[in-house]
């Protein structure tokens, strides 16, 4: 990794994009997608989820199986990473689920609702035991400020954690947000801080910059922001823009080859932003009710800015 | 107009859009257009161009034959306004191509480059002259600080222009630079101040909350961000973070309305940023090549990418 910037990257295209695929992707595509990144300027590929076994059909990068696991270790020079899903995972699967990653995965991380904060403590000090890295992805930023209880807990997390995220999971929070949501960490743990940012707002690009700016030391972004909803913060946005005001080495030929195949892919799914994630990110409301209604095709616009205008109305109320 | 924020909005729809369909437009289209203005919080439209007679075809909005102007003016209840092309108009033309416009159009905006800034200023005050109102879109912003020339003149604009725009014509600026532009243009003229933001860095809107907050009063965007190139700052975004953030009141069914239009339209013409777009705007290099490059679908991205990476060593040996 270039000197050149003083924290990480991580891409989660895989496995944040498999929201859009069920989680499949064409063997080829992910080749090219972990040959690339050899040459690229990231430090960390996650590749998708582990996950006890679940009813309905769900794609390879879901459950990342051994040869899954192994397959990309074997094709990637970067630290590999795969996340639990915290709501889907308790301390006792830790042991069956991540067996298999010793030796191939770097980095385990845990997406989790701060509700649940005490819970995913102890599933990560079942993580650490292991010997993996571990990010805590904590969701919806945009609310802690008023959710004082997981705030108070905060300071456990330095013990069990190596990064503690930040997740604009609405894709609502402006630049002043990122800081002061910093300050707010800052003056609770010590842990290292990244951020994950969503881009209903278009300002997945801004909000990481400044968190890296104001101290974060890991930032997550996918390519072409394939991801749940609107999508992420596009790697090759990252990438470029850190190129002309850094001065960050980058080989386009490999970024160009992995932003080509992931363009492709989009023309069939449509991730990115439009008026409908605007309104839920601005208002802080789940967008996954929104992608349901975006990706049949069936609703207009029109309804689905009244559905939403209507669950605003009810937030409002209670 | 809701008096909830201090600077007017200006939709250059038509106007921006028209590089992509070469300025023709549905007719449906445009009414749906005017119709859904009617009912949303924005001051201006800008319908198009007035041009002298050109070789090449070119539609209706480049030209904005009378009846254009008529039927607009008759659907709509906003300010209207017309953009002259500063390097194809002289003042010896202002009268035969602006009479026409008298008591239809309320503001005519000039689209320059700084180096022809003298010549802008005679026509600026032939136009002044006949009653309108007068917009200096100057472009090429990200430039300006290595233009002593034309910061020396900045200060007669106040006697024939309106407003005077920063024009981010290639996308790239962040909102320190925004910050640091007006405050440069600011010590050299009290004229009223505008933004026009490209989208290359998916940085229109943050720079143009950015702008308004230090004192622009008129910020330019386009439904869906249908504009050269990369686009413009998506209309419907940032009304609804106007919305969200300072309560501005919004006609969602007329906002979604016209933007399902010129969503289906996108599906032909494929506006937005990509990586390309990306590299020209980060690097300050012109986005009309790369536009055709684009649309062709001839080359593929790495090519594009190589095109653009000599470009940006040709300008570096300069």
């Amino acid at each position: 990794m270039d000197k050149i910037i003083n924290y990480k990257i991580l891409d989660c295209t895989l496995r944040d994009g498999g929201y859009y695929t069920n989680w499949d992707f064409n063997r080829d595509l992910v080749n090219t997608y972990l040959n690339s990144f050899n040459d690229l300027p990231v430090d960390y590929l996650e590749i998708g989820y582990r996950n006890n076994p679940m009813k309905e059909y769900l794609g390879e990068y879901f459950y990342c199986p051994e040869y899954v696991l192994r397959e990309a270790r074997q094709l990637s020079t970067k630290k590999l990473v795969i996340i639990l899903d915290e709501k889907n995972v308790r301390p006792e699967h830790v042991e069956q689920l991540l067996k298999p990653c010793v030796g191939l995965i770097d980095m385990v991380r845990i997406a989790l609702d701060p509700e649940q904060f005490s819970r995913a403590l102890k599933l990560a000090e079942e993580i650490k035991k292991m010997g993996f890295e571990v990010g805590f992805n904590t969701m919806y930023m945009s609310k802690w400020k008023q959710n004082t209880a997981f705030l108070n807990e905060l300071k456990y997390v330095d013990a069990v954690a190596d990064y503690f995220y930040m997740v604009d999971s609405y894709g609502g929070v402006y630049p002043q947000d990122v800081i002061d949501t910093i300050q707010m960490v800052k003056e609770r743990t010590s842990v290292k801080l990244g951020f994950h940012g969503h881009n209903n707002m278009e300002l997945a690009l801004i909000n990481s910059l400044t968190a890296a700016e104001h101290g974060a030391e890991i930032i997550d972004a996918t390519v072409t922001g394939m991801g749940r909803g609107a999508g992420n913060l596009k790697t090759e946005l990252l990438l470029t823009a850190l190129n002309a005001r850094m001065g960050l080495k980058l080989n386009f030929n490999a970024l160009s080859k992995t932003v080509d195949g992931f363009e492709k892919l989009k023309q069939n799914y449509h991730w990115g932003t439009n008026l409908p994630y605007m309104v839920s990110g601005a208002n802080s409301l789940p967008q996954k009710d929104v992608m349901e209604w975006v990706s049949t095709r069936y609703y207009s616009i029109n309804s689905i800015i009244r559905a939403l205008e209507n669950q605003k109305a009810g937030i409002i109320d209670n």
